[in-house]
This record gives C-alpha cells, structure tokens and sequence, in this order.
C-alpha cells in the first residue's frame, strides 16, 4: 500500500519561499491569489502485510524523519 | 477557497532525494518500506468568487509555473 504523506508549515512559521511563488503567480496574472504556502510531499510505499499498523509507522517516520515537528505539520491517507 | 497541489516526478525520472530517504528510514529500522518518492506540495488560496473557474486557474498555475510538466505529474483538490 502507498502513503500519501502531505507535510506543511505551521501557521505562524514564516514562508518565504510561498511568498516568492506567490509574487511570481501575480505577476504571471494570477491575481486572484491571495496567499501561498510551500511544504513537501511524499509517497512512500509500506509492505501491504503491515495493514492496521500502517499508520502507525508512518506516524512514526513523520515524527522522527520526514517533518520537523518544531514547525511543520503532517497528514497523510494511505491508499492501496 | 484552497487549492491543495501535490507535484511528483513521473514514474521514469530518477528521484535521488526519494532514494536517500528511503535509506535514511531502513537506517532507523523502517525495513517495511520499498519505496520513497519525493514531491512538493502547496496550498494556495483562491479568491472565492472564481467558484468554477477555480479549477482552471489551479491547472494554469501547475502548467505555468508550479510544475515541470518535462518530469512533473501534479494532481490538486479543492477545499473550502
């Protein structure tokens, strides 16, 4: 099975990279944008023998690898 | 309403990022994993009174700016 891991600032982490892209997509004409934010995103495929214990290693490899809990978040779905 | 983007490399392009971290986890005892890709992610906020047109402009904006359609596949949902 694939997890679909989807990690982002916080809220209150400042984003100087979205802003960057923002600014590029005004003056692109995108003008109805009002802000952006950058994060990562993973796909990770987990030996599907795993099952119910699915989410809990990925909760795990968020934690301790892929986010920096200090300032991003994390969700993610698992899909088959 | 927001635009969430997630932007892959398509099935063919070498992802040595994806392979590292691929590493990284089986170094910390993730053995069930075989296989990591790397992508990006952004959220981008639309103004609402583009209601249907919404959808276009996300496409655009992958096509033009966020996403190298060379090696770059992107998919996106639409949130309130």
């Amino acid at each position: 099975m694939r997890a679909q891991i989807k990690i982002s600032l916080k809220k209150d982490v400042l984003d100087p990279q979205g802003r960057a892209i923002k600014k590029a997509l005004h003056q692109l004409g995108f003008s109805e944008i009002s802000e952006v934010r950058q994060g990562k995103y993973f796909e990770v495929d987990i030996d599907d023998s795993l099952e119910l214990m699915a989410s809990k290693v990925v909760e795990r490899m968020c934690q301790q690898l892929l986010a920096n809990p200090v300032v991003e978040t994390y969700s993610y779905e698992l899909v088959d």
